[in-house]
């Protein structure tokens, strides 16, 4: 099958690569429709997170399955299916929590590579969720979006108690602040602020109710925690790199503070039930859509802010 | 009257100072009927926290109400009260959310110096609470832990959602620990871990739903979140020195962290009600009890470790 490999920084090639198989009774083997390209993936692609030898690439995926281990139960040959880029059991104590990105058995899916003709899905049955039929060809990226950008954008706005009366901040304009800024509209907020803006100005010095730190760096987390009022929730969901929290500051600033990778699987039934219907049309976040065979492109644009996020198809 | 003021570390005279008086219209004068050393009073005792000039000490005070200002409604002379440290509104809008300790008028109340034999209280309606009578003499240690020993602990157990179900673990063995296991255990927890116990080991390899952080030093924060699941609550009432956190570390725990002053105002009354119809007493906290003239030997005793918390009688 044909898979985009990372080689070095800047060097992704898509090649010819062993189609996956059943390892375990609980995996999946799915066909892709399609991948993409997340803003993760540029850490790599940029060298500033190492690589160990070549590396398949991609954690974002829907698709067909064409294959099931001799364990799986909820999920049958030719369902077309979302999954997290996490795969988790979706029963232990920590998933009936609603954090299965944290599942006591977690597998990053990614490994195997989703910018792919296929892959294959541990914990089929806990990680795997099922349309409810084929759906139209224009669903397809928003579908894809659920996988992670959407699911992230969703988690950050949970995670700051966005909902109805609140004042709404997000920090980072990237795919993932876009989406925070549909899911906290979504989820009832009264007030959106992009955060450009002096968000303590515009709150009358209080801060505003629930910020979503949808970035990463040291900056954007420090502006998230100095734009939120005491009592206010910080929901954040950039990938953390090299941050450091001063105690002291948290301490005072008196904000509840939750983050981590977005447990995803968590908020599928929902969003998949919102796109079905087309309530929403998180899809739109992609703006550049190529065969897979050019996924080279697809980085390049996005790591030279050309493109917010590449759809990738096999 | 009489007051104590820290001159210099080790350092702590009672000697004769101007009595207070009413400054502004929103001002009480309280007699004070007993106060106490605070863990964070020791931070200047030991020099770590710098002083400037002599300092009148203590912020953890009951009383009688002796003069109020004009614009006081709620509160009465003759009016046996307790209030937080921290003095405020109680009107505004963080107020509201229950953040009475970032208050947008919020003022220091230890300014003054509580261990002494009077006390000025700022905005006396928002921060004084009073009890429903003079109360008996036993009452008082648990009355005077309400101000701000018993809050901090009860708002680290409220923070890390300690509740019913729930595996609450406390960092810190201290005045404030030993109050955030009483706390979680009214406010129904499961279970409760003293943190020198594995808690991942005695958790099934989880971590704890709860965990109370009551010390204050960096292992502390560190342990604390490390011993919560995923998904879990940590609140964090020590005083954060020196602390940071690692983003990345952070970001993977996935776990909720709050802290910060205790907003003591939301739970005053209560907590009153539980102290006055003896459902808890937290009094027993004080395991030395001495006259106002004998401050010193309150600080030494509790910076020897002798004593866990100092109650002062003027």
């Amino acid at each position: 099958m044909r898979g985009t490999v990372l080689y070095a920084p800047r060097d992704i090639r898509v090649e010819e690569r062993t189609k996956p198989t059943i390892q375990a009774p609980t995996d999946a083997i799915i066909r892709i429709s399609a991948a993409c390209v997340c803003g993760s993936d540029l850490w790599p692609y940029r060298g500033i997170e190492p690589i160990e030898g070549p590396t398949p690439m991609g954690h974002e995926y829907v698709g067909v399955v064409e294959e099931i281990g001799s364990d799986v139960r909820n999920i049958k040959v030719g369902d077309f299916v979302v999954g997290s880029f996490m795969a988790s059991d979706n029963t232990c104590p920590i998933c009936q929590a609603g954090y299965q990105s944290r599942c006591v058995h977690v597998e990053y899916v990614g490994a195997g590579g989703a910018q792919a003709e296929y892959l294959r899905v541990p914990l089929a049955d806990g990680t795997l969720v099922a349309t409810p039929g084929r759906p139209d060809e224009d669903l397809i990226p928003s579908l894809l979006a659920a996988s992670d950008v959407l699911g992230t954008g969703w988690f950050g706005a949970v995670a700051a108690e966005a909902g109805s009366g609140k004042t709404v901040a997000v920090v980072g304009d990237g795919a993932v602040g876009l989406l925070a800024v549909l899911a906290a509209r979504q989820l009832g907020a009264e007030r959106i602020i992009a955060m450009r803006a002096k968000v303590k100005e515009l709150t009358g010095g209080l801060g505003a109710h629930s910020v979503i730190e949808a970035a990463g760096p040291q900056e954007s987390m420090m502006q998230a925690i100095r734009s939120t009022r005491p009592g206010g929730h910080v929901g954040y969901v950039g990938w953390a790199h090299g941050v450091e929290l001063p105690g002291q500051e948290l301490f005072y600033a008196e904000v509840h503070v939750l983050g981590g990778p977005a447990p995803v699987r968590r908020f599928l039934p929902e969003l998949l039930g919102l796109i079905w219907n087309r309530e929403i049309d998180p899809g739109r976040v992609f703006d550049l859509e190529l065969p897979l065979d050019q996924a080279a492109e697809g980085y390049r644009a996005m790591d030279e802010r050309r493109a917010i996020k590449s759809l990738l198809r096999p």
